[in-house]
């Protein structure tokens, strides 16, 4: 035997597998506390207290992006965290399919599951009674451990429900819910020149996990998705390296990969009378056990980079109606700028442009509707051509789709001078429930406590 | 015309292209300085000068990140940077192939186009000699503008020639270069159960950016891929989220998607003498034009992560050699104890087996051969079964892959007990010449001033 042992497992011993079930039974060590405990000797009070109680005590953050990723997003909430949440860096989603044979309690057994680990993965902690490091040896680590000793960096994790899982097969009602599907949880209309494809559209649930660290998120998912093995698996998934839109005053507007800043107008949180109209639903609204819930549109949208990268300047601002380096409107003034749709330039022709991507998409050509936006940009490798699959997915948050996404979506496909440049490859929306609970689940207006 | 005018570019006027060519021609103006500038209020002494001078008193970061990504690697240096700087969090990687037709010259003309726009792009400057808010308002704008407002976040550009640059077509020297191959930039052999994708290998020419915040190395890939169009194209490429190694001993060891510590005994910046040793080329060694330089052996490797969650912590940790929370060798101690690999337990089997990972991969049964890596962790979607293409874009660096990577690999390849959850999908080989002198351009040593 060695002389020292490691301080968070057993000394191996080969071809004894019961002594191994004597591993130090510390359940509940924090993704955090582990790291301090075994990373380095940066240690304050408390250090043989495990759990997930000591937040600023262990971090020792494993670069120099973790050490403010210390941002702590509660699970059990009114809302779901991830909607008006301050917009995180990096995005991984997943939209899953219910396997066949699964029943109605099979499925609130999933999302019982699924929401246990995401509060214990939102507050830094792995998922699961044991961890990848303690508990029974001789079993698979419940936890998969690639976030051992980051913090939880902001993570939210944001479930939803698809169109399909209302649905009825062969005459049966699959989880006994159709009578419940909100009237709001349309069908996605086609629009014009929709290049859907079928591998990544759709899902009956999704997940979309969002944190400053990719590394967080994808062990989100990659964890979410274990614990549904026989009940749920991936129907297409996506990561996104930069978010387009601020949802809070206090964030700078980020850029697209048109290299223009995105979301200057996006609702943000602290507006809250315009939150509370455009991005919750309300009670009285069709369907009561999505109060306090909101309606997720997810939209794969490549952009061909290339071909906008040889347009002028001046036909790149004109599309989208803004200056590219202020992100001013193109009828004057700053970023903030209210858009005058009304001030015309030489000859009498409007500033900004009739079909220019600022005029369709603004509330004011839309009924006042807004979205709630919350996109990352993607970069898939490249295709055969040597060109980059690059692009926006493109996600929004409202309170009914049947007036807001689909008729400003319906206004840009028709007439965006911006189209030119968009090819939308993929297409989902999500009913997204209220939040659970202290210690429920998410889902559990709709399908009891 | 609008009352106010954008501080960044002219008044649009429609139809008066002449006009527009008027823009203010504030030349060089840095990410930093616009984002100052234009972005908010935060301004200190020197509002006017533009140009990437103001480092300190311009930065108004976009997200919080931002804010500690001020590093800045210098471009012109003795060994090119990205090789032994202090791993940064994020990847885009990307091989291309020269197009048919393109001459010595054109490819010298590539290579200078390049050097010139990756210093400007790592000192956190846009590319070309104006941006994307400046210069002919009637022309594309030199750069792609997504990266506007971000600091340099510790972007790295690193330039590698491969095999295929020295190859005779149709009896005819490519580029004049066959005699200077280096003997070291060898073809790298089949490995036993080597699954290599052609579109996922080889390349005559690679870039490799690393960065802390992935929009500025997805901007640096895509500036560079505009630079070459007509003369380059991607072959394939890779995005990184997470580094898998240290490259310095002031890095914390981050975890790999098997959820381990990967890279505790990686060569460190500090060790002179092993990067003398181990990473740069001498002069001497058969290609004096490489005395500075690097060979980068690049795999991409899926790891079939669902099958390994299958695996019990005590067969994770035995096919690894070392303990999955600490890291520690499985002969004891901590995570940076040498393992002793003559310790033995019960029934005088030794307590790191055989088959180990750790035990195959270290230099004193590779003959003191070690690698500088430099890998990131990956996930590229999910395949039809609804598993994550998940695994290791593995990154090494060498003197020579002839005594380093080339054993070692085949010694894994051939007995590693961490095989079975392996499948190395993509590979490629780089000579990767010594830093451009200043404002020279890399590559000069093999081609000339």
């Amino acid at each position: 035997m060695p002389d020292s042992t490691p301080p968070d497992a057993p000394a191996p011993e080969e071809g004894t597998d019961a002594s191994a079930d004597a591993a130090p039974a510390a359940s509940g060590i924090s993704r955090r506390g582990l790291f301090g405990l075994a990373g380095a000797g940066v240690l304050g009070a408390g250090v043989g207290v495990a759990g997930g109680i000591a937040v600023d005590r262990f971090v020792l953050p494993a670069s120099a992006s973790a050490q403010e990723n210390a941002a702590v997003y509660p699970f059990y909430a009114a809302n779901q965290s991830g909607i008006v949440t301050p917009a995180q860096d990096r995005l991984h989603f997943a939209s899953y399919d219910v396997a066949s044979g699964v029943t109605r309690d099979d499925l609130i057994g999933l999302l019982k599951d699924w929401s246990a680990a995401a509060a214990l993965m939102t507050a830094g902690d792995p998922v699961g009674t044991y961890g990848a490091v303690n508990g029974p040896y001789t079993a698979p680590p419940e936890d998969t451990g690639e976030a051992l000793g980051l913090p939880a960096s902001g993570l939210t994790i944001t479930f939803g429900f698809g169109p399909t899982l209302f649905t009825t097969a062969d005459g049966t009602d699959r989880f006994g819910i159709a009578a419940q599907r909100p009237e709001a949880l349309v069908d996605l209309p086609h629009f014009p020149a929709d290049m859907l494809q079928e591998a990544a559209s759709g899902g009956d649930l999704c997940i979309q996990a969002c944190s400053d660290d990719p590394q967080v998120a994808v062990h989100a998912i990659r964890n979410l998705s274990r614990i549904a093995f026989g009940r749920a698996a991936i129907r297409w998934s996506q990561l996104g390296f930069g978010r387009t839109s601020s949802t809070t005053t206090a964030q700078a507007t980020p850029r697209n990969l048109f290299g223009f800043k995105d979301g200057t107008a996006n609702i943000k949180a602290e507006e809250s009378s315009v939150v509370d109209d455009q991005v919750w639903a309300h009670g009285d609204d069709g369907a009561a056990w999505m109060a306090g819930g909101s309606y997720l549109v997810a939209r794969k949208i490549r952009m061909t980079i290339e071909t906008w990268d040889r347009t002028s300047l001046k036909e790149q601002e004109t599309i989208v109606g803004r200056t590219k380096g202020e992100g001013a409107p193109y009828s004057g003034g700053t970023e903030f700028s209210a858009p005058d749709f009304e001030a015309t330039g030489q000859g009498g022709k409007p500033l900004i442009a009739a079909d220019s991507h600022v005029r369709l998409a603004h509330p004011d050509q839309n009924s006042g509707a807004q979205l709630l936006r919350r996109g990352y940009n993607f970069v898939d490798g490249n295709d055969d051509l040597g060109h980059l699959n690059a692009g926006l997915f493109f996600i929004a948050y409202q309170r009914d789709p049947r007036t807001q996404f689909i008729p400003i979506q319906m206004n840009l496909a028709k007439s965006d001078a911006m189209n030119e440049y968009l090819r939308h490859v993929g297409s989902a929306i999500f009913a997204v429930p209220p939040g659970a609970s202290n210690g429920g689940y998410v889902g559990e207006t709709l399908f009891g406590a």
